[in-house]
Parts: C-alpha cells; sequence; structure tokens
C-alpha cells in the first residue's frame, strides 16, 4: 500500500480537482491510500460526498492551520510515504524543508519535471524551488538532476547540461558565464558528465543533454511555455505514455511531488501515480544513498 | 528600393546560408537592393558566383575588420537603409548602438521578437540584448513593446504583461517582486496598458497579453524553446503567414535585424524581407516619434 498524503486545498479549482484526482488515482491504483489534507469544513464535506466503498482509499485529516505543512507532517510522523500538492511551490519548498529536513549541503531543494522530446525524454530543474539561483545551487542541481536521472529514468551516464542562450564561451548572463568552469570539474553521480552550454531549443530536440539544468526563474517560464504548447499541438514526438505534469521536489528527506496550480484532475492523478510510484521503488533514498556514496568518494 | 546591408559572416553556416537567403529575398522582392558586408576574400567569391542579372541587385563591401559595425557604418553614411544580421547578438547591439545611437533614456536597446499564438500575436521583448537586466530596464522595454505593438502590429490599446512565474502578487524573482508597482504607474505609448503578470504558457496562448516584457535571458530561452517546438509541432493555431524567426532591435536610431545563429536560408531572407517592410513604413522613426511625443505629454 502506499499512502500519500494530498493538499485538499491545493490548486486553482481545490477542492474539487483535488478530490476528482484522488478518485481517479484510486480507480488506476488498487493499492494506494490517500489522506486528504484540509480544515474541517472541506474535509467533512469530502467524506459527505465519497461513496461508502471509496471512504476506505480515501480519507481526510484535519488541519487546523496550514494544509500543505500538515501532510508534511504526516510523512515525518510516518504516517504517509508521499506528499502530493497542487498549491504554492514557494509554501511546499519552505515546509518540506522544515517539517522533512534537507539533504547535508543542499541549501535549496531543486523542483524536477520531465518532458518529452523528439528524442525520448530530457529533465529540467530547477523549475521553481530556487528563483534566485547562484552558482553553488546550480551546481548541486547538476549533481541532484544526474542522481535523478541515472536512479529513477535508469540512463546510463546521463548528459548534464547548463541552459544558456548560445553555446560559445563568454556567452549568457553573470551567473552563465561563471559556471562553465564550476561544472567541468564537479564530480557527479551515476557515471553522468557535463555536456556544455544547451539553449531552450535543445530542451525540445533532447539530443544534446538528458539533464538540463538552470534557475527556478527560467526553468519555470520555459516549462510552462512547452507544457502549454504541447497541450495544443501536441509534443515533439508522439509518444505513448506522456511524462506527467508534475515535478518532483529533489534535496530533502521525503518525497514530495508538486502539481501546478491550474492542474486538472488527471494532472493531480499523474501526480499522486508518480508520488506512489517514486515511494515503491525507493527512488528519493536511493538517490540520497547515490550522492552520499559518491561525495565520500569525491572526499578521498 | 530597399537597401539592405546584410552581414556576410552571420550565421553558423555564413557565408553560404547569407548568399541563399540574399538571393531569395531578392526574387520574392523586386525593389530589393543587398549590400554584403564581408571581409574581400568572401565576398569575391561570392560575386564570382552571382549570375549576372543578380550582380546588379546584389553588391559587396569589403569591410577591413569586423563585418557587423561595417554594416552599420553603410547605415550611418546613408548608403544602407537597414542591417540585417545572423551573427553574434552581442556585437550586433554593442556595434548598433555605437555606430547609430541610443534613443534618449534607452540604456539598452531590446531585441523584439513575435511569435504565432493560439489567439493571434504576441510580441516578446527583450529576447537576447539585455541578458543581465533591471527595473529600469525592463520598464523602458515595456514602453518600447508598446509603441512596436501599436506602430507595427496596430494593435489599438496593447496590453502589456510582465513574464513571471505565477500571476500572485509576491511570486517571482527579486527583479520581478519589485516591478508591477513600477510598471502600475508608467505611462505608456499608442494607449497601451499595464495587464499585469503573465506566465510563460501565456506567450502560447495569447489571450492575457499582447507584449510580453521580459530580461533576455529568460525572453530568449523561452523564443528558441517555443520556435524549435513550433518548427517540430507546427505552430499552436493555424496561422498562413508565419511572423519570421527574425527580431528588431528596437532603441537604436537605425534599422536593425538579428536572425538566429542557427538561420537558415528562408529565414535570413524572412529577415531581410523584415527589414526591408520596416525602412519603408518608416517604423523605427515613427515609434521613435510616439515615444517622444508621449514622453513630453508624460512629463508635463
Amino acid at each position: 500500500m502506499a499512502r500519500i498524503a494530498v493538499d485538499l486545498l491545493g490548486g486553482d479549482q481545490a477542492p474539487a480537482v483535488v478530490v476528482d484526482g484522488a478518485l481517479r488515482a484510486c480507480r488506476a491504483d488498487p493499492f494506494l491510500h490517500l489522506t486528504l489534507v484540509g480544515p474541517a469544513e472541506a474535509a467533512d464535506a469530502v467524506v459527505a460526498a465519497l461513496k461508502p466503498a471509496e471512504r476506505r482509499r480515501v480519507t481526510t485529516e484535519i488541519t487546523p492551520t496550514a494544509t500543505v505543512p500538515g501532510a508534511m507532517r504526516l510523512v515525518a510522523e510516518g504516517r504517509a510515504d508521499a506528499v502530493v500538492s497542487a498549491g504554492d511551490t514557494r509554501v511546499a519548498v519552505v515546509s518540506a524543508a522544515r517539517e522533512l529536513g534537507r539533504w547535508p549541503g543542499v541549501r535549496r531543494p531543486a523542483l524536477t519535471a520531465v518532458l518529452p522530446t523528439a528524442a525520448g525524454r530530457v529533465i529540467l530543474l530547477d523549475v521553481g524551488s530556487a528563483v534566485d539561483s547562484d552558482a553553488e545551487t546550480l551546481a548541486w542541481h547538476a549533481r541532484l538532476g544526474a542522481a535523478y536521472a541515472s536512479v529513477v529514468h535508469r540512463i546510463p551516464a546521463p548528459r548534464v547540461g547548463l541552459l544558456t542562450i548560445g553555446t560559445e564561451p563568454g556567452k549568457g548572463d553573470r551567473l552563465r558565464r561563471t559556471l562553465p568552469a564550476l561544472l567541468y570539474d564537479l564530480p557527479l553521480p551515476g557515471g553522468a558528465r557535463y555536456a556544455g552550454l544547451v539553449e531552450g531549443g535543445d530542451v525540445v530536440l533532447g539530443r544534446a543533454a538528458d539533464v538540463v539544468v538552470t534557475d527556478g526563474f527560467t526553468g519555470n517560464v520555459l516549462l510552462k511555455g512547452l507544457e502549454t504548447a504541447y497541450a495544443l499541438t501536441g509534443p515533439p514526438a508522439p509518444e505513448k505514455d506522456l511524462p506527467p505534469r508534475a515535478a518532483l521536489l529533489l534535496g530533502v528527506s521525503g518525497t514530495v511531488v508538486v502539481c501546478h496550480g491550474a492542474a486538472a484532475g488527471p494532472d493531480l492523478a499523474a501526480g499522486i501515480a508518480l508520488a506512489a510510484d517514486l515511494h515503491r521503488r525507493a527512488s528519493v533514498a536511493v538517490i540520497a544513498d547515490l550522492l552520499r556514496a559518491q561525495r565520500g568518494i569525491a572526499n578521498d
């Protein structure tokens, strides 16, 4: 059984869209138990509307104050295995760090998304956690992204690219001009290697890098632009199962999945399924172990 | 006759792609004269390869040093009406400012692109000139974009949006959090008004704003992402004539069009056609006049 705590008030259309997503997720996965975390009034309304059979799989947890810290605490206390929220990203990041703790050395966790490309999938991070980023944060995110690509997507020797606006040396803004020197010497986990500078188009083509590292502002703008475009035009290559429009928060001691504020029921269901899958594969713990081991080697 | 100075060495595949683009542009427009600006060796090779009939329309200008400043000087000296380059954006921006002069008050010119959307076209600026931007520059770009929308695209009362990563107040990075207060009070030309915060998806949907203002780093990443996506998937709405994949440099006293480094012949031809059209309509001068008049009113 995967026990997922879901933020009942997260999302522009909450709580209706959250309940819709929860029921969709349960129908698709018989080994799922969802705890909808919210204030008494909203939680009671949900319970009243559920059919008797659904009530065994979908329960509620009353939070006296904010819903997201309440959901994180369920994981911290061992009463849930993962959190899913379509609420404010900043609140999710801050309360995850506080309630679950950050990994040693990680100042800013990374919101990590997956996009379909013309040549497989690309991992894009950060997409909204570290909006005012610095070189050290982006270097850490390169390590997080490499470990994620290796563990979750089983990419052998992932190529990690730095998103910028021209692939000749010296291009980009202040932050991007100083970073490549740092990244070339950075030990990366999972046999990953720094593959150099990539551009916005490379996140569509998918040929230059498996993991694309950027600050949370640029990453969020590009992600929302491309996701909206693909929703209208279709993805750049036909794929049976599109990656979920939900992002994993990497760098905290727990499985936290963040959906868009504008997420619809199917998006929330996909986010819940992602959280359950990551929990069952113990992905977050394996990534943390890999980083710890690789760090130990690098420090030798 | 529109006389366009074209950077012979601009573009990853130059000079071949420049000559291809030049000949395509001439075939499409009988009232075009192109001066390909480059070093003696490349220029001589071009002339030798041209057919006699083409030589009347396509001539060369030898530059002893860099090609882009040479092209700008042709406009400064009245020997050409506009410049087109697919070379390094920074070089184009710096040499345009030096050779042609910036408009009063404009510290950083804005590279201004046009994208197809699900609801008409959207004007996106800056897409690569001011990569390390500040609030004053973005406020100026809001004015430049509003004037451009009004004069060139004849949009009545253009809506100017600020690109960020969440439309609730307080979202975004440091720069974006301070800007809205400034933009609400900013007098805009062409009857334009500040339409608030927009997200990456709004540049695809096109409903929230006619003009989207952002820093040159984010704008370039988003532009290249969306252009690459649309090249693979088709644009988000069927449109007969897609906007050219070329950007106008706004804020200098001359018509300067910048194409991508990876531009193909048709892209360069579209950039040349754009430059010729803007020259014939005296667009840059009209925009400058509009801004001067609106500034005069605002200062009353």
